[in-house]
């Protein structure tokens, strides 16, 4: 539920409005939009009488929201949220190229595609020092020597880092590093993580589980901005269905459904969508062709020789020879009128 | 396994070869490429050793197929198929834009639907006569009647008319009004119906099943061209998945994963892939993104009225606006490099 | 909806209610239950009123169905539907037991399979004569030899004779030699050929396409229920799922599932559910446990030679190792209260 | 790899072998079956020489293992591996129930379910402290004091608990309280939550992710086996498909087929599985006649007012009709020959 104000609302209406809330055992947010002061409902709504709140001082409407998830929805904020991070937005009118290895594996590698995925037009560097994976025998990433490695890229290049957190204890080490959290698909349910990141007051970029509908993604970023941290932005990476050709489905609906359902922005990851090298560009630019605000692609300066996910890494020459054609689609689309909803 | 003839071989030679292959209950493709004959072998190939073939006079090569689909692989046939429908190529250079409603409801509707697409920059206008329905207590199409108003509407606009049959029985019908064949999703392993539009001598639209994959739906073509049939345009028109909020999961990674592996030309519709019109225009402007020779789209003048799918049909006015993002788009694409592969 | 009549009421009244439905152009269905006489109304039904009905002479109730499938619900027949084959009855008390290879091979295979699985306890013998296959290239059936060698079994060993039907031309063929229609999973929805067998007056075994939902498969019997032939016996054979471990997930929810929901018998085929020969056997007591009226299950005399699915087919010997657990879990659950639903 | 030692093989030819393969970076495990010891090798095994130990003195057999999971595979240990809780097996002849509600709610709770489901013949009470919800805003569990009200259940009726435990942090609390920690299915791949459980020297019940395979389950038990933790227990709970009917698919072919591979016990739960309440006796048969070593069901004494998954509980009465059904099912499988591998 939301509670809009009018513009002549004072200090005290709001302040009312939010006792009378906590006194029903509910959870407030208020935020404002357009000049006015909106107080957002959250708990158990049901069989909660909107009259309880439309007339008292200030108050100039009360709307029920239709999905269970508040705080993401459009209902409740309808501009498109922009996360900033260093002098990047996402979410804005410009893609945003996030670029990289699997894995951080070296310095020198670290180096080498930095500089490559700079050069072609990436403003972050992604890597992980922390690795998921399915057997506890693989390589479980560099750790804490992979995020000074990280730290060194961004030094040298100016890119920023997104780099995974796997559990709720590495969320200070790896604030230490990173400008933007990255939740792994995996991870897309851990809610003491989503906690924990939601405390840290720092972006999230929250990819959606292999198995998770569009409404679980968003109920999992709406933990994030529960507490308070409104910089989410979501990455389709591919579903799981019976096609074994390709490693994962990537669900192109889901970006245009993500924006009509919410205002934060949606990055696609057509590395892991495909799992396929060859298929990587022409999913990319059908994403930026369906909307999406940014890209996250695994790039490998030497592929073959990657120490995980070589099969679906581009190289540096592929992602340069891409970046223009991303770029010739968003100008294509730039200035024509938005779809009918 | 297909035997390579070299430059100088006589027609003897192949005859030869062909002679040998039936010898052991091998069926044969003959076929021309670059000036060379093939000959392609099919049936039962485990453990036939190549070297039957490869010291005879004439051959040149002996290749082993490493798919089960053969006459619809690249191994085959490297150069992409141009299927010629009246005067336009579909798998060419042009985008090729499909489009109506759902069902053929009435000479008026049609006319108006045909009228708006056609000026809006489609070429074929579909419409079903015949329509498959869950449900027997659904409406199951205006029959041979709705062949006639899509004929008329050919008449009248010059478009030319793709529409569904459902069985082998209404081929001879079907193949008195339409211009190409669909076989709807349900139908894709409908080998009897398979068999009969692979002996009919038109070109096939050839949707692929809702929980097929995309070596199925290749195997399905397999049976059309083996017939000698080699006018098949397969159709990407969204998976069954988990996800509930759109109708099918369009699989935007088949398109490229076609295209490496087929020479056969691929079309999308949005329309079932999404199942919710407000979806269809960044989704269709993914699949031309992604390098689709077509796209076959429901458009109703009055969706809220269609007898049917009227939640996926965008109206005509929709369709004017996305058909120049379309063209924007291929034409951003258009003289760069293609993929690495 | 459903007209049900009272004890008294006269054919007259029952004509006069068949009149005023088609004069509103729905379809009735009229049938017996408990002494009464009750009329099923099917088609269009959006906005019809039940008091054009309530207050007709002889009508004592008129209920709606809340299900898309109408002659397939519990709520249209709550007696459990017995399908008599010969002197079988399937849906009875006895589990009824259907084996035999995946395909008709030869005669000699035949008599010896038959005559294993017979001694075993079964009752029905399968086989294929027409084979559904993915790739064009495989085997697909002896044809009507292989219908031949069916009912030299039958007359042999006095098994019934249970076979696949691919397309409406083959249905008076089949008729000729099958004591019960098969229609495979492949051609589920495939519309003209449930006409077909609705229309031919024998016993239907209606599998579960491999990505039909439990409601799809009701509305396909619907199909066939509504030409007429009320002998529908449905067989759950493994969904497609994200699992390759196995061919299929066989979906035993749907075994009680089916049993709240319809009065046509469930048959389970563990073979292809699990397409794992060392499998079958657990999964077949899991089925009998779950409430199956029958099992079908392919049992081959050599199934390293067979020459199709040898990887899923049990030999005789493991069939009759199987048969008495089966009867051992029947009768601990006779007598048993049935589940509070 | 397995290195099998002859039976007179020294501690000195062990420890021989052990510190080959540290310098060689990999991990060893040690063990004893029937009477040899056995030094499991682990890490990054790709072209390492057999013979590198096949000639040290004492090594009587090196194995190749086929599977990515080496400690859960029947290759590496045949007997299957019984878990001791309290005075309870799983994993033995004799089957487990574990039941309790969803959510511990009130004391008054769950000493009612405890006392039911005592009676009636489970040895465990499940319930949830700590629940892992979708929406932030559900409720999430009654944290230490559901623990207390756990532990005094177990004083007054003697069953046993098991209870979820959701991040490493929570591990010592509910160590503290619990005979057998459960992972729930979100959880499966969270690899911190698995070593730290792995650690803590406890049983644990590890449920299958709801889109997970049967490999990655046992990779998933790997990871808390290669603590040195040889107490897990899987647990099936059904997977996500295309079906809406019910919350889950049950995937009953994974019972024997985990007993295929694996030597861990395997439990099943039908709540989850099935997502409805009148399901739930059929398919708990299912899945003793498929070879389950126990089951997971959720029970509550008033599962309309339920404060979480009300509709897949089933009452105390029904608990208590059922369980005569699942032992007479067991007994006539008891003494009958296993399958045929």
């Amino acid at each position: 539920m939301i509670i809009v104000f009018d513009l002549q609302a004072s200090r005290r209406d709001i302040d009312h409005v939010v006792r009378r809330a906590a006194s029903l055992r509910l959870k407030t947010h208020v935020s404002q939009q357009g000049g006015r002061t909106r107080v957002g409902l959250h708990g158990d709504l049901d069989g909660l009488d909107p009259s309880v709140f439309s007339g008292l001082p200030g108050v100039q409407d009360v709307r029920t929201l239709t999905r269970p998830f508040h705080l993401a929805s459009r209902e409740f904020k309808d501009e498109a949220t922009h996360v900033h991070v260093g002098d990047e937005i996402v979410g804005g009118d410009r893609l945003v190229l996030m670029a990289g290895p699997c894995s951080v594996e070296t310095r020198d590698q670290m180096m080498r595609v930095g500089s490559m995925v700079r050069e072609a037009g990436a403003t972050f560097i992604r890597g992980g020092a922390f690795k998921p994976r399915s057997s506890p025998y693989s390589f479980r990433g560099l750790a804490e020597e992979g995020l000074e490695i990280l730290a060194e890229v961004r030094e040298a290049t100016g890119l920023l880092v997104v780099t995974e957190v796997m559990s709720p204890e590495q969320v200070g080490l790896v604030a230490g590093y990173a400008d933007v959290f990255q939740i792994g698909a995996r991870n897309m349910q851990n809610y003491a993580l989503l906690d924990a990141v939601g405390k840290a007051g720092r972006p999230v970029l929250l990819k959606r589980g292999m198995s998770s509908t569009v409404e679980e993604l968003l109920l999992s970023a709406e933990y994030i901005l529960s507490h308070g941290n409104p910089d989410v932005i979501l990455c389709e990476r591919g579903i799981r269905t019976f096609e074994t050709m390709t490693r994962n489905t990537l669900d192109i609906n889901s970006v245009p459904l993500l924006h009509e359902l919410t205002h934060l922005p949606v990055v696609v990851d057509p590395s892991h969508g495909t799992g396929k090298a060859s298929l990587v560009p022409a999913v990319s630019r059908a994403a930026v062709a369906a909307g999406a605000d940014g890209l996250l692609i695994e790039v490998h300066h030497d592929p073959s020789n990657a120490w995980s996910d070589g099969d679906q890494s581009i190289t540096g020459e592929a992602f340069s020879k891409l970046v223009p054609q991303l770029m010739g689609i968003q100008r294509a689309l730039t200035g024509t009128e938005p779809d009918p909803r």
